[in-house]
């Protein structure tokens, strides 16, 4: 790469934003391929596999994945005016700049949003949520969007919890979740938790480019948009499952995309997805070491139970600007970090432990961050972040004890997800 | 590739639709990239660059060119839902499957459509365009929509005598044109046609992978933009305006679309757009020679003025089904022609003659045609086709006799759009 | 590509020379590999894979193939240094440019070299050889050197007749062939036909860049290294023997063409070695028809015995020179065709037919080939060399009758030669 | 990539062997090449491009690249067959496996080869090579073979001392220098130290897979080369002049690596090779500092004027098998360390920071050494060696103070050598 002042900067960029992620080389490789015909009648075998397989990642069985070329954003919309008619009211919780757009996008799009402020740094109030929906005896909300994974603040959110809430309250409104930045790498269970509409991005767990929002929708959900008025037609799910039944698409679709996801689905079934999410859970404590017993700093998830472990938002020391330090790490050591976004901007930077990702890529990324911390001054002891992490690395496992087992049950999953 | 039964078809396979079209090695190459930060404090030189340089493409200084990561399709509704209230009314001429879906999205998003039904073969009536603007005294007519290149009959309309039309009536409906399969292969003049949508897709003229729907839009639609009041979000100029306006965007981009846009662009450029121009109307006069010399068959057009550069349907005599010929030209000869559709399903097949070609390339898509119309009995003459084809191209030019002017005026806009 | 003027020269260029050949996009992607350690305990999977399926490519379960990192021409020199001592006599069958070439070397390297000048067009004169080995009663002659296919006149020789010969003449040599443009295009039996160093490089068959020089040796062959005096030390086949021995190279191996080879041969194996021989004669055949019945030209080659599955040379009418055909076909049609060499300088211009090719590819070179003869005043009609194949091919099958046995055959082949 | 045990390791391999090195995304993408006809008109426009470009790498206006499609060891054959004749005396210092390795090669060929022996973790003894060239007044000894630098133990030699010697004991024989390592990473001056045949491969400082070796030799080694009598061929000059005067090669070059060749050099020149040397020691001290201040260990170098910029040799504790560091990378961290050769097997393992590096990619490696240490039970500090590295970094500059000079500098070299 080179740096905006025009000289090269030698070696491999350290990726550690939270997405896009590194795509694997196998993946890489796979989108080198020409253009072909996408009503061919070889095109379906490519088109009917992936679609299934999304089904096997998303563990569902009865959903029903669709694909757009278009960024997460876009199957945020597709989620919306599909199943909803205007003037319908959701319930958002917002704790972070991805809850606060998803909230916003619902309010420009014509529905009513009820908004459940909560601070940065924690998850969906699960009681709250219950409290609103038990009040809501007229059933008037239609649908509580949900964030699973918080990218800007680094919160995961449990929705196995929220569903439970739902039940509880025993109210019939749509559960949506943006898994963007969770899907993939976080277990996710769309039948277990009963999502009703699932949305999630190429560029994040999947290591892929941006340029496919994937959106799985549940039968529930389908019923509603067969009823729902909000103006719609290049999301419409009524011509992807017309066009989808046969093996096609309603408008030409991103073909190298498709077949990086032929090989990123692979790759994660290869390796397992339940070993997929321990890999998650061992990198991310490891950061999370060299961040608190390392640096001896904080992140801005206010407990344990609402770490991420696909990214960590570092609150740096008050007197600094944490801008600078994503400045430092992008021009001194071709480290991106991801920067804070809104209330935490300039409180915060990011690492993404996320995607295509070991141990020593990490490394790379603490030992920039922390030289960059001691750049600007932030009082770090050289190593101190490298070492701790290493020391927790080391003391534990990156895969799952029982690996047969659960690979069993996944190529269930994944069988029954076929049939 | 593979053919369906799995068994592997040597060679190259010959890619005849009318889009996707043959991505150049160059393009192929440049999309090779490692993941990077779209935040970065590099990311604007390319972003700022392509979006600039589009200008150039569409020969327009005052136009305002907008990429988002969709289909074409996407670019249509984009073109609608932020110029268009509901309720607006639109005058569609339809001569063919593209001109109707696109009048189909404009109804489906709400509008009020006015069909102008035109015989499939002919391209936009600008008379009868013109007294009905004249007849709409009221001004009730917001836009018209027309299809520069109807992809599915192969008939090019003009959209500068469109224009005059509108001018004559003094008509100040939005003029919004479809240029997908016309933009980068077809003379499209912005400026000069005052046209005010014009949308197009990265997977024809532009020799990428579908997943850019692209825009450039007029000052005047950038205005309507404004207070237009259809529900839109992931297709919202406004926050595409705004964060171009830093060199960003508002999702996450198609990074390697956006690399290889670069490099497509640059290609472009390097022939000189007129060239390329120039290239198309040679090579398509050369696939005609084959058909109605060669071949003594006729295409779907009904007259040479509306003869398309980008794409010949070919029509089959009647007792034979031309979805034979595309089959047989798969399977056989590995081979990808255009089906015909809708109303000319079975009675045409399609040659597309756009993007990066040259004369070789189409000899195979004819000599395959023509093989694959003798295996399943059509009555042409072995060599017939490719013969006709030899003689055009032999004795003509490919390129404009004064390419050096040509290409002043070229550097002359792009220097313009640049400043 | 751009022309030598600067240019840029839109479209695929059609490879016609006899190699390198046109690399399938499966074989193009697969060589996308980063770097990694040639010591690694996971090497030997990519190393011990490619080299027991070369085996079943030179159909030999008893041969040992050695791979190089060099072009086909030091797998000549590491056939000749390895097996011979200084001053030992070969006899060699002279008929074109790379017959004479490597003869050239032969005597280069210190050995005694007998030249059996035939008439270029002709091949292998294998009685002369028999009454030269008869004659031998000293058994002086220790190798006798043959070209399977001379690239230069399109010329197949009869291995098995010269085995056939030798046997006959009760004599010891060692058999020598050069299989460089034949080996996996046309039948090679390096065990039926007991030949002993069998030479090819990557860039023809194996549809792979060159890089690879590639040698298969005998037992018999193996046994003379051990005593064979001349001096070599890169192309040394012992230090091979021992690397391999336990998956590895003597020294750094080039990588991507590694990864390259192991998916071309996964592409052998998938059409079926026999399957590639057929496709490569009914492909020949159709070109021949071009020529002889389209055009009214000739080739190089003498007899129809002779003809060559891979190259043709074709013979321009005397007072043409073919140079300005190939010229011609460069600059305007972005077609390379291969040169007259040596002799018939100026005679012939090549068409290469090998690797992966179909029907369409050679159309256009055919086509290409047609318009420049035309264009430098040789009088063919129009359409008639596409006219020629077109009849020819769509009367003939690309595959063998019975491809189920056949692949079962060769399934027992790979089978013996991983065992 | 995938362990020997079949199950898929995630994330990116790094790669910190000292050889095959990184390669750069742009070198990468640029080898993407479709096949093309290397006797071509277009063709001497690359092939003179680079063979021009290689004299800058080399600091020669006078001698003359040579490039081979083969390893480096293929130079290694070509530097001594085509100056020497059989029984010719050479003299080689020998202190590690690669001096070793050529010295043997030199035996092999036929030369007699007197062998300096010196302690493995020093250089070449200049004075005692002085004491024997001053002893040889007959002059018989035609060449000195020396290793720039001993890949094997991380030391690196005084050519321009070496050259003072041969100088002041006024000896003619020829200088012989292995720069495999070095060429490209180290400053090397081919002009100012007069040195005869240097000798390179592609996988090293010029960041390509292997396939190139590459040679430049002075205009004394090509005036010897016209009566030297060892036999060669493939790598012979006299047909490699012939054919590179017209822009060719004598036989089908390795094309996608020519184009890698092509942008490397691009990259190289652009970083500017002086600030590409800089770089190199830059990041060697932080490797040496996390060696020596961090981990308390040593390396094989004896003291700091043999260091070596590009690889380091790591002395484990004697109680300890280096062998087990190296395992431990590799299977758990997914890091790729040099192993010990010959003489210091197991003593040792190597990280080389050579290529396309910078200071992440590099603590990588050594967070990776540091763990794979603890693990088989190597007392380091977690973080120690990291922190060392980071301080190192931190408080040094990568590039030349007053690059603008040294930038012009190495342009007029440039184009001294282009010119």
């Amino acid at each position: 790469m080179s740096n905006p002042s025009g000289t090269r900067i030698p070696g491999r960029n350290f990726l550690a934003v939270p997405g896009p992620t590194n795509i694997p080389d196998q993946v890489l490789r796979s989108m080198v391929v020409s253009m072909e015909d996408h009503r061919s009648s070889k095109f379906p075998e490519l088109a009917n596999g992936v679609l299934s397989d999304l089904k096997a990642l998303y563990k569902t069985t009865t959903g029903q994945p669709f694909i757009f070329p278009s960024s997460g954003t876009g199957a945020w919309e597709a989620a919306l005016t599909n199943t909803l008619s205007p003037g319908d009211k959701v319930v958002v919780a917002r704790f972070g700049q991805f809850s606060h757009l998803w909230a916003d996008m619902a309010h420009r799009l014509g529905f009513e949003v009820q908004i459940v402020d909560v601070e940065w740094g924690e998850g969906v109030p699960v009681e709250r949520i219950e409290e609103i929906l038990r009040a809501d005896k007229q059933h008037t909300i239609k649908g509580i969007l949900a964030c699973h994974n918080e990218t800007a603040t680094g919160v995961t959110s449990d929705i196995g919890a929220l569903r439970a809430a739902m039940d509880n309250a025993r109210h019939p409104a749509l559960l949506f979740v943006d898994g963007v930045s969770s899907i993939g790498c976080i277990d996710f269970r769309m039948d277990d938790w009963r999502v009703d509409l699932a949305v999630t991005g190429s560029q994040k767990g999947l290591m892929l480019p941006a340029g496919l929002g994937i959106l799985c929708v549940s039968q529930k959900a389908l019923k509603a948009s067969e009823t729902a008025t909000s103006r719609r037609c290049y999301f419409d799910l009524a011509d992807m499952i017309k066009a989808n039944a046969t093996g096609y698409f309603p408008y030409t679709p991103a073909l190298p995309l498709l077949y990086g996801l032929r090989t990123a689905l692979d790759l994660l079934f290869e390796e397992g997805l339940d070993n997929v999410f321990a890999r998650h859970h061992y990198l991310a404590q490891g950061v999370r070491a060299a961040i608190t017993e390392g640096w001896d700093l904080g992140v801005c998830a206010k407990a344990p139970k609402w770490h991420s472990d696909t990214v960590s938002a570092i609150v740096v020391p008050e007197k600094f600007n944490a801008a600078h330090v994503i400045d430092r790490a992008y021009r001194r050591y071709n480290l991106a970090l991801g920067a804070g976004l809104s209330k935490v901007a300039g409180k915060v930077f990011r690492i993404g432990h996320l995607g295509d990702l070991n141990e020593l890529m990490l490394m790379g990324a603490i030992a920039g961050a922390e030289m960059a911390m001691l750049d600007i001054g932030i009082d770090v002891r050289p190593g101190s972040g490298t070492g701790a992490a290493a020391q927790y690395w080391r003391t534990h496992e990156r895969t799952q004890k029982k690996p047969a087992q659960r690979q069993e049950k996944r190529n269930e999953t994944r069988a029954a997800a076929v049939a």
